[in-house]
């Protein structure tokens, strides 16, 4: 066991970081000058733009992409354990590193989704605007009528007629689809109710130019509609025909499909979160240091110190578990790490949303407002808590493999071996 | 000790009942269609004049006016205890209840103050039109450049020049100020820097018209402008000039005058915010009920039975606690209720919070999104423990009083009995 | 509503506070030596004798029993609202005010149990020496081989065999049982496994004595015996023969009559618990006034004025859900009271295990000692989580209740109006 | 970054998890039995004395001992990486088998102390006996009259005369020092009142039967003894003299050298902790499958799958931050890890502890009585949150490091990185 990173990890960090310092965080007034100047848009503002160029030129340009595989060459050639650092550093300035370094779900999801399952034709129409950063794409799997943390309450139904599928229903939280540059939809449905249970469903690849698709609009997370980047929009699927060509995998595959892109995703979100927990702590301490109050800076008053120590505590902690998980990951693979992903998405949403919490309460009036970026970091992290299915779905699943775990802990290989079942030991 | 409520509370609460079952829970759909019509305004929509006539006919208007001084008469001769259940019930439907009842936040604060210690000139010019529901006003406490939760803190000035006061100075989330039909902003400043600490500060009746007043922006609180009831402004006070017959009460008692405004205030808050977490419960109820995920209701699987218990326990203590609170400032007076007043204001908006964070769990994407009441009910709740100072400076203050108590338990007067000092017990 | 208590209770609160301050507390170091000096022995030590007959001449006996009734002329005439400030004033000291006043459980329960289900021949022959506190008893419920808190689980068995019941189990956790002072053991059983779930059980009377009657061991409560009123027996019935005339009411009555002897049990528990956590908060007071770290004493360091602040409100506001459920009680019975009955057996010893839980980590070491009441408080409230079934299971009960409301909030009747549903509204 | 253990850790572990599931698990009933045989002793039970012959046997002796320095051979040639795991699979059976294999606390940190700061002289005399097993020793340096987490606060003194030291205070929480078995007391005391802060304090080595020493009495925490290893001792020095060459280090190093003793004893504590926490979790996970109640397993009802996906989720957090905490050590040295130590001194008991208590939720009663080993691991539990300084002590100090740093996120080193300031990151 060894906690120094590696050479490479050392190496990418050092960029990312200078490119985030020098570049991002300089370019976080100038979108929101830019918002406020094309308050109706949902396109990328010029700013956007302009660093994913700068990205690029600096070589840090899809670094998310594993190396291996079709496509693989094109991205960083970084394993989980190695970006995800990366993803964390991107967090400290969410709105604006990820998409510029085109880093940024829910397009780096699909990515991998094509680069895994497409065919070199789907690919090379789908995959490579996204990889350019041409086009943007958006995951059409939550529906307003029924719990979809449960798949199998999917209603959404992709009917094969000829050569065609013929897709049916009603999607919301499709995130980045109202954005103009959004040219694709992935769309899963179900193309067989009476199969198993996790055989029903199917992916299909849907241009949003799709006659019978109606972006119908954007909704808000907690007051935000995240327009910089595209908001989340309910889409209707009416009798939207697309030929067979563009069933992404096999009919039936669709839940596994789903289950593999969640997990890489599942990583890079928490690792963003703590990007954002760090970039709290730096605004409180900040906040506290000159911040005066009933004779003295805040610092040296009540419960600041204690606050910063537990959020101290709970980052360290939570993001070990989560670069375990990715060195999983790499090691024994995606599934074998089923539980590990599992643990980190319920735990690293619910502490950072604590951290955020508290440095609200620090920045008083001022971190509820739009002048600080932590009211809407705080409106973000709460929905990570519900995004891919509510905490409690995974608790509950969590807590079904604890149970089923057959031998005590003494019988169990050495702690953090990977383990043939994969569970957290 | 009686825990039944008298005739003239049952009688009160079953009109108050009938009018939000009636008549305001249908306009919430209302408001929502006139919002999305007129996305630009900030002034009240045309259904909320509508349940102010309505109410007004019903002689459901100014109910929070305590019986007795100049004014008591055009209220609803109600008690604080008789009015707290009121206030709860208009907070079942937050946006719409109290203001078309004439009882929403600030302006009932506001006419509190000028019942209080106003002239009948300033009663006559300032007061009459809102208790008429004619126009709005606004309070303006808060500064962005202090923390203001230590009223020492406040950098604005307020110079005798002659006939007049120079206010100078930038307050924000002055909340009703961006209402073209709110006239008067209460700005609180201090005449004099040189005086013992809580005798410097000094409230003006500022018409909102005057020369050198620049509303600046609305701002948002979590993602909210609250446009529907005037938002939250922004407003610089650049030479302003008013005459010297507009200060309220004398020099010196501005510190004096807000604490007292603040204490029915919190009161009908904490009333309010325990209305809202009885919707929050019924929504949950309703959802868990309904909607089905891996084979069951929401509510036959996990930990939605134990939220509810929770939920229930706490709202039922909690309401007790504001009861009692109530009572006391009917029968030893406000000052006396201080150490209760604060307790409320720290615990209710902290257990309402929990309450609708656990319902968006429930409720899913839903949850934070703009189609369900929740997430601008969360958003609003969240801010009540930032407004009138963060709970960190109650927790303090009050951890300090009971420090001081002079007495062991023993020692003290029978539990739930008046004191003379006011304390909790 | 009025939440001044009336003229018997301040009057009573008063004398018990006299006797608690002027006789209990001086006794409390008196208890600790005679225990020191007899460590095996299991009976009241001569100080609670002394105390009992000084609580005798001051008219503070059997203050628990109700009015009314066969026997109620012979307690002290108060209501469950009256009583309620009585208990709490005796929790102050729990080992020896509720004892000394014949107010402690087990025996409130069981001569509740007698006075209200027994024949006069059963009266005469048992409630007449627990009244006088010449006896004492033991409620024999819980089994150690399965989750008692299902009442159906029950194992043991009580079979009618000619005039007499013979009786076979094994219980324990039956509080007193230890003391050879408790001559009465109420055992409960099931008369009838073909019964409906909860017309199964039976409740006989059997002398302490009886052949086949093995008290087999003490048990300790995390570490503790409770030697002084009695410890905590395992016992084994094996073919145990009573008369038939000592069945307690009917057969198949032992469930409902468990249910109504919980009642009032679980309001004297809260109440004293709610003493217990004055008792910390006078201890963190003085501790933290006079001891030194840092430099400055504990007080005007970190958490503690925040962690008695908290304590401050959570014991205020359960206190009136106390108080509320005790009138609940008397005005509209038992039955109604049940589900407030319920949470308050939830919230007050989880919240005064947490007031406990901090007074312990303010005096350090010294707070989990002997030398300091705190560590058997915080050990006796940790219990209390269990005692009469966990927290788990109400919290269950009370979660189903909530979601069989009928109606919304808006259409209950008045808020802290007795409902004939008895809910918590 | 590697997550594998080597080749050492899973040689190790397998044999320490054979040792401790073939010799220590089955000794646990014998344990009691003795126990319960001799109920008046404090020296090891027979069965003690027959593991500790077993585990030299097996080589599983010392292995706490880290490399090097001038007794690190009779270790185990372990980094504290490499140990941690080891310590972790002791706590599973916390009061056997750290003994069993002579790492125990307080024995192990006074062992290290001996081995790194005293001279071959005092090594042979004292360090000698204890390697062997063949003497026990204790640590004393809390103290009853003040808060003893300050360490300017000791009041003890230790004065020079001529060739002696003479001693004279009061020391409490003594742990082992009624284990008649223990011939060496540590005593810290302070030589030189007059000198800066951390240089006022001393150390020297009492025979415990050096005439003027008193051990008064074995405390109790949270009504344990503690008796099979040795309790907790109340110790007067009542002008005790020793030679000067007794004295350990030198003069004004008291507090240097109980820094650095802390600093592995809390990863031990914190390993061994984990261990608990595992064994509540098998216990849980046996209980909620077996015991049925309300028709059904409690597995399958209400929490118990969320708490045990809860505390596998921070098990596995704090496990891997406990182990980085070693590595540091390891890497960078024990000071440059102070942070990380102090974080892991809050989180893990805290953690743990709430394990514990959802452990004794879902046993009942038999979660708080002597007949499972919950109860007695939850007291030992809460008792770490106050051992060595209470956590507020601690989090204040680790809140003020971080409003300390210099730098923020973005310009500190990679994740994970050493770093010469030895901070969290």
């Amino acid at each position: 066991m060894d906690f120094a990173p590696d050479t490479t990890t050392r190496e990418i960090t050092r960029r990312v970081r200078d490119f985030v310092t020098d570049e991002v965080l300089p370019a976080e007034p100038v979108l929101a000058e830019q918002l406020a100047a094309t308050p109706d848009g949902w396109s990328f503002r010029p700013v956007v733009r302009h660093l994913q160029a700068t990205a690029r030129e600096r070589g840090l340009w899809n670094l998310f992409l594993p190396p291996g595989g079709p496509v693989g060459a094109r991205g960083g050639g970084l394993t989980n354990l190695q970006y995800a650092p990366v993803a964390e550093l991107t967090g400290y300035s969410p709105k604006l590193a990820p998409v510029a370094m085109n880093c940024a779900a829910p397009d780096t999801g699909n990515m991998e989704l094509l680069a895994h399952f497409a065919t070199p034709e789907q690919r090379e129409r789908w995959l490579d605007p996204l990889l350019e950063g041409a086009e943007r794409s958006a995951f059409c799997m939550t529906e307003p009528a029924v719990a979809s943390s449960d798949a199998t309450n999917i209603a959404t139904r992709i009917v094969r007629d000829g050569d065609e599928y013929v897709i049916t229903g009603r999607k919301w939280f499709a995130t980045g689809a109202m954005n103009p540059d959004c040219g694709l939809l992935i769309a899963m449905g179900k193309t067989d109710t009476g199969a198993a249970r996790h055989r029903q469903q199917s992916m299909v690849l849907v241009p949003r130019d799709t006659p019978g698709v109606t972006v119908v609009r954007g909704l808000t997370v907690l007051g935000y509609d995240d327009r910089d980047h595209g908001g989340h929009a309910e889409i209707v699927f009416d009798d939207v025909r697309v030929p067979a060509a563009n069933l992404l995998g096999g009919e039936g595959e669709g839940f596994a499909m789903a289950q593999a892109r969640l997990g890489p995703g599942r990583i890079h979100h928490c690792m963003r979160a703590l990007g954002i927990a760090e970039r709290a702590m730096d605004l409180v301490r900040e906040r506290a240091t000159e911040r005066v109050a009933f004779g003295a800076p805040l610092a040296d008053q009540g419960v600041v110190r204690e606050w910063l120590a537990v959020s101290r505590i709970e980052t360290e902690s939570l993001r070990l578990l989560v670069l375990k998980t990715a060195w999983l990951m790499d090691t024994v693979g995606n599934k074998a790490a089923m539980t590990e992903i599992q643990a980190i998405k319920i735990a690293v949403p619910r502490a950072v949303g604590q951290i955020l919490d508290r440095a609200v309460q620090v920045f008083g009036a001022a971190g509820v407002s739009g002048d600080h970026p932590l009211a809407e970091l705080f409106a973000g992290v709460r929905t990570l808590r519900l995004a891919d299915g509510p905490d409690e779905v995974h608790l509950a699943s969590l807590g079904r493999a604890e149970l089923r775990r057959r031998a005590p802990f003494l019988t169990r290989p050495a702690p953090a071996h990977p383990s043939p079942e994969g569970d957290l030991t």
